[in-house]
């Protein structure tokens, strides 16, 4: 999914892009309680993403007793929801919490820190940015626009979608009108889907209608909330587009350089513990959600055609190796990030994949 | 791994059962500083655990700026490293960090917070301990012992293990002579193989003379620093005895109860920090470790064949039957396991692992 496409009204629109006076930002201090202005991309305690940020704030606001109160904004409630970015960038918010694909607008770079096409998982996502080098290219790229960002959340693999045809083969993708935006939606034009973007409150009434054949949202949990079963029963499987894809929290440069040595370990403690906490509610909900979808709405899960997937996998790296090139330190992130997909695809084969493979034998593991 | 035995004369000897008295816990104060001592399982910055367990230590000092300081002493420094437990419980010292399947002497229990023989991955883990009621029952289980619990840190999957002959067929474990310790060993027993405890010290040279046949300890990463592809080149894949060892931070429960809710919650956070990063550590390193094993030194991947891993998966069941008649608490946290085991396989099989093997698709997704 986009996120902000549900959110009416949203835009990303062209937004100053200066780096930041860190100088403007002006946090309000009173009775030795610092309060700090998040804003989000997100409706107020959407499930997942809306109540992971507000966990955040409460992390940081309960560590410190309330000596730093974060305070939450959800999406338009101080700055619209795509305004973040330049909000926390010009000082008028302390720090966002979002998802750093929205600022591609910016460069294309800031995909990497969030998902892209057949590429890292969340575990492998992490690796990089915490121990190969990712979160130094991330404050590179930050630095430019006087944000401090560090990883805050993930949603896991993202599904395939919901498709009211069968796809048997990659003729079946030619023409397909499906919902999609994003590079995900750029790699399916590559392989001849009529790739479209809808915003979420359109999506059930365009599937119900035929007006498109499929869409992809984000996952069970989220998935049944929207009630796509009601209009279609193919869920396919496995998703490509967003095989994991990490929140993150954006801190106003003149704020994080500010804070003392002490409170910024705090503060990128509080971020890793809910990047860990989040992803874990994900994969518990997903688990029930699934579970609700087959057994009690008749969903019936597909998996697509190796052809599919692996026309999919070649479209993927051309539309990477096309984004690498628009710019000096997307070239430079892109480079990191292959290295690295490279040697993790080289343990996580052997390691995670391996395992969940072999646990799909058929023993008899319990009554 | 058991990781007890490679510290020399450590042994998981009978410490009082009795829960402890928490008002034997009398942390020094001093200057507005309060000492938390923590006694480790691990040797001093051992690569993994003992740094992480540091850096545990390190994040609730640096986030509280040395209000509250935690010193980490290394297994053997204040009490012998299987010690840990019943130090903590009696209030010797404030907290440990180690690995729970340790105390399986204290109840079998133990071990599902740890890692058991095709049980659940480290994400699969943290959404139960976080999100499917897994914490709920540590909590239970330890307020029998005074021991608050946490997760803080997770090895992933660990590896097969190094074979000095093929494994071509089940037939093949027969009288095997392999070095695993715990319910893993116990599983290998039930097809036949003559599963050994040793001391870490001693696996080499055993491997090397032919006193044992195979080994197991951690991950490329851990075993590339022990250099047993010196002695032999089959690495095999995928492990089933540790898919997810879970590292934990127990907390002498009367401390706990006395810290406010902020410091409960700013201590939490730091654990859900640690048991991000050093998974991301594990995945990292292993990942630049088994390129170097391949390619450096010529190490042969091979993988078990089906036939082994079905039945390994039929022994595993029913040793995990038996360990869950134990006692009272073990069959309620064995049920409460197994429903989320059964839930956690209906999300991640089509989720993180149906990705994972689509992109072993043979595309090309860079030069």
């Amino acid at each position: 999914m986009k996120r902000r496409e549900f959110i009416k009204g949203a835009a990303l629109t062209g937004v100053a892009t200066a780096a930041a006076a860190s100088s403007l930002a002006k946090p309000a201090i009173a009775q030795g309680k610092r309060e700090l202005k998040m804003v989000t991309t997100w409706p107020k305690n959407f499930p997942g993403l809306g109540t992971g940020a507000q966990r955040f704030a409460d992390r940081v606001t309960n560590a410190t007793d309330g000596r730093l109160t974060v305070k939450l904004y959800a999406a338009g409630e101080l700055v619209p929801p795509f305004e973040s970015f330049s909000a926390v960038s010009s000082g008028t918010a302390d720090m966002y919490h979002g998802a750093d694909y929205y600022w591609q607008g910016k460069s294309k770079a800031y995909n990497f820190f969030t998902a892209v096409p057949y590429g890292l998982t969340a575990n492998e996502n992490d690796a990089w940015l915490m121990h190969g080098g990712g979160q130094e290219l991330w404050d590179e790229l930050g630095a430019g626009f006087g944000i401090k960002h560090l990883p805050a959340g993930n949603t896991g693999v993202q599904m395939g979608g919901w498709f009211n045809k069968e796809i048997n083969s990659l003729e079946d993708f030619k023409g397909l009108k499906i919902r999609m935006p994003g590079l995900g939606g750029e790699v399916l034009r590559r392989i001849g889907a009529a790739a479209v973007t809808l915003p979420g409150g359109e999506i059930f009434p365009a599937l119900q209608s035929g007006a498109i054949d499929a869409t992809e949202w984000v996952g069970p949990w989220n998935d049944l909330a929207f009630g796509f079963y009601k209009v279609t029963k193919y869920y396919y499987w496995p998703g490509f587009h967003e095989p994991g894809s990490t929140l993150s929290v954006g801190i106003n440069k003149g704020v994080w350089d500010g804070f003392s040595k002490s409170d910024q370990d705090l503060v990128t403690s509080c971020a890793y513990a809910e990047n860990n906490y989040m992803y874990a509610e994900f994969n518990a909900r997903n688990g029930d959600a699934l579970d609700t979808l087959r057994n009690k709405h008749g969903v019936v899960l597909k998996q697509f055609p190796d052809e599919v997937m692996k026309a999919i996998g070649d479209a993927s790296g051309v539309v990477m190796s096309e984004v690498a090139k628009t710019d000096e330190i997307t070239g430079k992130v892109y480079k990191s990030f292959i290295d690295f997909r490279k040697k993790a695809l080289g343990w996580t084969s052997y390691a995670e994949r391996a395992y969940m493979q072999a646990r799909l034998l058929p023993f008899k593991y319990s009554d």
